[in-house]
This record gives C-alpha cells, sequence and structure tokens, in this order.
C-alpha cells in the first residue's frame, strides 16, 4: 500500500476523521476504531513508517514519550483504568494490520474482555543463555551496519 | 514488595541469574524466563521503579531505546522472527507480575502460540469523540500538576 492510500497517512494530514487526542509536529494521538476497552488509543507518527525497521529513532522517542504520558492520562481520567497497557505490533506475523507504525496504549480493569495466551513454561538456563547469545550476535550485526 | 526483594532489582545488582544481552548505566535487558516465544526479552531500568507512574521519563526513553534495537536485532538474529512484539503491562489489571517495570520484547512467527483475544467491534463516532474528550482531560490534569 502506497502511503497515498494508508488511513493513518489520511488521519495525520487531516484528510481522513479520527477522534484525536493530541498532536504535534512529529506524531499524533487518536481514538482505536476498535477499542479493547473504552479509551484505546494510537499514537502515531505524522510521516509515514511501516514498523521499528524504518522507523526513525528520535521520532520512535517521541511516539513512547507520549504513550507514557498518556497511559498516566488514562488513570486521571474519568474512564475506568486500573491498569494500562502499551503494545505494538511489527510485522504481520506480530498482528499487525494498518502497516503504519503505531503504539497501541489502553487502560485495563478487572474483568475487561482482553485476555492474552501463550505456552509459558520456565526454561532452562543453558537454553535461554544460547537464545541470549543469538540475540547479542543479531545487536552486533545491527551495530556493526 | 521492597526493593530489597524485588528479582529485577536483584539482576540488576548481579545478585540473581539472568541471561544478559544488553546492560548500561541506565537500563538492561535479559531473557524471559517465560518465553512467548524464543528471544523474548525484557527490558528494565536499573533503578527500581513499579510502572509508568513513577518512571522518571528519561529513563522510560532510554527503555524504549534498547527496546527499539533489541527488535531490530531480533530480526538479524538466527532466532525465528517474522515480526515482534512490544508489550508492557502497568498494573495488575494489566497482567503485570513483577512490579518493577519492564518492556517486552518478542519475536513472532507464523504458526506460534501467542494470542491475543478482545470484544473488538468498531464503535460510533460519538462514542469514541466522547471517550477522546475524556482522555484529554485526564491530559490536562496530567499536564497541569
Amino acid at each position: 500500500m502506497g502511503t497515498d492510500e494508508c488511513v493513518f497517512c489520511a488521519i495525520a494530514q487531516g484528510e481522513a476523521e479520527a477522534s484525536l487526542v493530541y498532536e504535534d509536529d512529529t506524531v499524533l494521538a487518536f481514538m482505536d476504531l476498535q477499542p479493547v476497552t473504552p479509551g484505546h488509543l494510537l499514537v502515531v507518527p505524522r510521516g509515514h513508517a511501516i514498523g521499528l525497521e524504518d522507523l526513525d529513532e528520535e521520532v520512535g522517542v517521541k511516539i513512547w514519550q507520549v504513550a507514557h504520558q498518556l497511559g498516566r492520562a488514562l488513570r486521571r481520567s474519568s474512564l475506568r483504568c486500573e491498569g494500562v497497557n502499551l503494545f505494538l505490533a511489527d510485522g504481520e506475523a506480530a498482528f499487525q494490520e494498518v502497516f503504519h507504525v503505531h503504539l497501541h496504549v489502553f487502560p485495563r480493569f478487572a474483568g475487561d474482555d482482553f485476555r492474552l495466551d501463550a505456552e509459558w513454561r520456565v526454561r532452562e538456563r543453558e537454553e535461554l543463555d544460547t537464545t541470549a547469545t543469538a540475540v547479542r550476535k543479531g545487536l552486533s550485526e545491527l551495530v556493526g551496519q
């Protein structure tokens, strides 16, 4: 999809409707159309980036800073908020659906409908150490680029 | 739980075992003991903070920056990684289990065991606008503090 067909670009340019909560020159935040809970926000960069790979580092920091503030704001709002989740999906395999990077911020409360599931089991230290070595190698390749 | 009983503080102080991937003066990153997928990392501040409310803004930025890099590093590693999720749980209602703030970074691939569920349905603009107004009010209370 080109940026001219990207719904978040259209929102950023004022060409598509959104319930805005915050905007500045770099990022904007608006309500998710299909909220996990009332108050579910998306923080997005104004300029198009698909995911973590092409997201400018400084723009990423701005996204985080706004999300941090919004998480604290949710707890001060009249909305039901006993906890907050931040969630980012980078890539289709990670459940990304709109390919303009976005950080979800949503309030949580006891008895809400949000669920996570995975096969959580404690792993052996040797396995974790091997995995850590693989990640460090990936990191050194990134830093060496 | 006091900080003297906090497992992430113990890791930060070198008093508990962890499979470290990254550390500096402010943050560290290590393998989650119960990974969603192999490569599941936690990025934590060295100093104790419970969640978004008491997390220093600049320390939060460091956590984000390291998570951003680690997400990109996972894609360059030998681990299976077709996508990446970032996830933060702030508060028990949001599924926080260790009360030392941490940002999850984990690789995703087609057919992995991670699942999300919620009652996702598109809401009316009027409802979203009302919610946005509530969040903005929360934000103004935060900024006014």
